[in-house]
């Protein structure tokens, strides 16, 4: 297993990405995986000697150049074919790593996705799902970010790529999927949700509950929430922003701790031909930890192979 | 002044709707307000009496019908004008009042909006503004549901309908608009604020402040968040959820307290020719004493004159 990790991604890189890299290669990865960091290389090292750890623990692959988190993806990507980016993601489709995690710009890493590796056949629209914390346990929603603007067919596609995410990542069997709406009856909604309720209701792939509103983020009446980027964007950050508001209020409370995105460490990019995990740009050595764990789990989990399988 | 309110809607009518009328007439209303009570008139004198409430302290209207929650609204507007509700509309066209509430079917609130009183001229779409509460204050966006599917001029205007009313009602001058999107860039979103950020930015009746992420809805950013009726609905449901949750999980807190849709009472319908306010479904007597606490404010404010101007 080698999980490839991006060292110069991200508001607090490389201190924190590899001061998180150390923590989880001693304290939670198991023995047999290896982290490759990829990044300046002598940067690399140097912060590896701060936390005492061996450069000779980790496989360091040099990339010269960086995206910065306000580049503009596209151009940043072609043009700077040496970013720690654009290397991660041609030892992703050299099958040099098992999967490829970056706290940089998410923009990169969605254009890094459909440039290198690719969309799976058959998948109109790769998304990125968001874990969402519940009263009890996580379920996830998609997409939040990567397509704004979608049509109905898009969040069919949600639907079944997220299904197969909470199943063999999370866990979760024959996992309940339901559709964001502005109400409850078959019928309610803008037009978007209007046209895929019957296309979900139809698709014999998923376990379709029915519409959600704004209140069943954190009930149990779905594992899977889709709807458009806008949209799932706009309450995650909103959900994080509601932690933060929280936190810096000393409400400690099991349920309001589990938004704190640093425990889940990451959110998947979800359709395209391998594992791509993508973390917050604050990422904090504690977020690293555990999106390694994630990648780790992701990886194992094979959950690229199982889209690629359902979509054949 | 007085203020027209529908005893029949809501879950908890016209019991809930009753106790929270007396106590708004003995301890925040003005002496001189006049509260009119639009319902089965016996009724109405049974639960007046419960509360030791003489009825010659109120005007009671009588009507006969009630539009039901799950009602479809024009369909029940129409069939049903002996209903609280079309009373209420028909009193507050012939000017018998000031304002009109309810906590009915919104559905029937807005139908009865568009039908009897009619859009103001020249406002293209009349919406709902939700109260939500901020760090310090409050501010609204608009629109929470009237219009799921919009326009980029339908933003517009519910940015100036929404900046007439934070002036006029909620007593903040020069109200700071911003556009709900997923990035802070000019040039981010999907295909509707795209559109909708040059409309903004160019019209010179509201002081835009550019665009907002999901993070912003509780920091002093912006007192008008305008977005689509579907984003709306999903963020407002999202909050009051999570203020349910949080009662329930017993977290006392100044902030999250200003969550609880009792405080507030209400939302307005802006852009029509009347002062029109719904209120929760659920609504307790609290809330009830609150809305028409609110609609006192509103109508002594003069808002729909303002907007009516506005548009001139």
């Amino acid at each position: 297993m080698k999980i490839a990790l991006d060292a110069m991604g991200g508001d607090f890189a490389p201190q924190s990405i590899i001061e998180g890299a150390v923590i989880a290669k001693r304290e939670i990865l198991s023995p047999e995986t290896e982290i490759i960091l990829i990044g300046k290389e002598n940067i690399i090292k140097e912060e590896l000697a701060k936390h005492n750890a061996s450069a000779t623990d980790f496989t360091i692959v040099n990339a010269d150049d960086v995206i910065e988190m306000g580049e503009h993806p596209t151009k940043a990507f072609t043009q700077k074919p040496n970013s720690s980016i654009a290397v991660g993601f041609g030892m992703l489709k050299a099958q040099q790593s098992d999967v490829f995690c970056s706290c940089g710009n998410t923009g990169a890493m969605l254009v890094g996705s459909l440039f290198t590796i690719k969309a799976i056949e058959g998948v109109p629209r790769p998304g990125i799902a968001g874990w969402f914390p519940k009263l009890k346990g996580y379920g996830i929603v998609m997409d939040v970010g990567a397509n704004a603007d979608c049509k109905p067919e898009a969040l069919v596609n949600f639907a079944i790529l997220g299904s197969l995410y909470v199943k063999h990542v999370m866990g979760i069997e024959n996992p309940k999927v339901g559709l964001l709406n502005m109400g409850e009856e078959e019928g309610k909604g803008d037009l978007l949700s209007q046209a895929a309720f019957p296309l979900l209701k139809a698709n014999d792939k998923i376990n379709f509950v029915g519409n959600l509103e704004g209140r069943d983020f954190f009930n149990s009446k779905a594992d899977v929430i889709v709807c458009d980027g806008f949209t799932g964007n706009v309450v995650l950050k909103m959900g994080e922003e509601f932690y933060e508001i929280l936190k810096e209020r000393n409400i400690k409370d099991e349920f309001i701790d589990r938004f704190d995105y640093s425990r889940v460490g990451g959110s998947p990019i979800l359709g395209v031909n391998g594992n791509v995990i993508i973390g917050h740009g604050v990422s904090n050595p504690t977020a690293i930890k555990n999106m390694l764990k994630l990648a780790e789990q992701t990886a194992l989990s094979k959950v690229a192979d199982h889209i690629k399988q359902a979509f054949k």
